[in-house]
């Protein structure tokens, strides 16, 4: 053991964050010992508040540190629109774009029969409830294009058939088989523009 | 502010950490709530020791959680021979090499006149201090080879004249210019193998 013990363990855990190795863990370890006592006790805070104090939004799933996320508790949101998307971190994608005005739905996964996901393995259950009680008309469905991704748009328009309300689909501006942590907000923006109805059972 | 606040404190002190955007400290905030409660414990555990537990060894200045340092204390170590360096990292890339048994000197700094740097404000005082007090015999120059690196050589070469020890330095197997972060254990190692005499006041 080469560092005292507390460097040790700071490294140990630097590491374990996505893209860290050896080396710029021990940089940042180091690094570390000269930030100053008030960022340390904010980091000290929020890794202690993450467990705690983090939880899912009871109505759309995303991340939140009340009961009703901050977006479904809006009034200056439109009420009518929900976008489906995997991950919460894809909600903060499409917040970031700053146009979409909508609600949202977070998957937590996509169907997926060679990994063993089922439908009722993910948040759709809820979806379909959300639809049922809210007064919902449009379905934006923005997951990514891949056969997991397909899959689950298709499932949801089976199990939306018959109810009043449009289902679209985010245009294929996203790059196929891109990772949807590195697509630009431009390109998301495009493809929420030319979303593009898959089914429509609204009467309009 | 589009995260939850707790996320969006930790996104702002792994923004604080070197060489970390925006775009990765989301992407670690957000792998964050995925860590283990362990990992996470670990975690606030060594960042909240690090300001208390961590301190400077008494005899080398090294970061310790003693008094005096795990080297310092060892009895396997060369007791006769003082590497001085600039930071603490640098005495870790040199136990990384594994060859090297004697003592360190951590000076906290090279003179630089540019800076306002004197070499009363880096550690020269106690190196002075243990020459005279303890059995030494060599002191190896581990400074890096840049002007401060050279005037720091040259001005503990002076101050050490009429002492009885051997003054060497490393030799210049690291590149001349280079951050000594990213000099690697062979060229470190060829570097103390290689070291040549600027001084020799020792009587054998």
């Amino acid at each position: 053991m080469i560092y005292p013990e507390t460097i040790n363990n700071l490294i140990e855990c630097y590491k374990k964050l996505p893209g860290i190795g050896e080396k710029t863990a021990e940089r940042m370890a180091l690094y570390s010992l000269e930030l100053d006592q008030e960022i340390i006790d904010l980091f000290v805070q929020s890794l202690t508040n993450l467990k705690t104090k983090i939880k899912r939004c009871k109505i759309c799933n995303n991340l939140s540190q009340d009961d009703i996320c901050s977006i479904c508790a809006s009034d200056g949101r439109d009420h009518n629109v929900i976008c489906v998307v995997e991950e919460p971190k894809n909600v903060f994608q499409f917040e970031k774009i700053g146009s979409y005005r909508g609600l949202y739905h977070v998957l937590d996964g996509l169907i997926s029969p060679l990994e063993n996901i089922n439908p009722e393995d993910i948040n759709l259950d809820s979806l379909i409830k959300r639809i049922d009680e809210e007064s919902i008309k449009e379905v934006i469905i923005a997951v990514k294009p891949s056969v997991e991704g397909e899959t689950t748009a298709l499932y949801i328009s089976k199990i939306l058939e018959g109810k009043k309300v449009t289902i679209s689909k985010i245009a294929h501006g996203v790059p196929l088989g891109a990772d949807m942590d590195y697509v630009d907000a431009l390109t998301l923006e495009m493809a929420l523009e030319e979303r593009k109805n898959i089914t429509s059972n609204s009467e309009e």
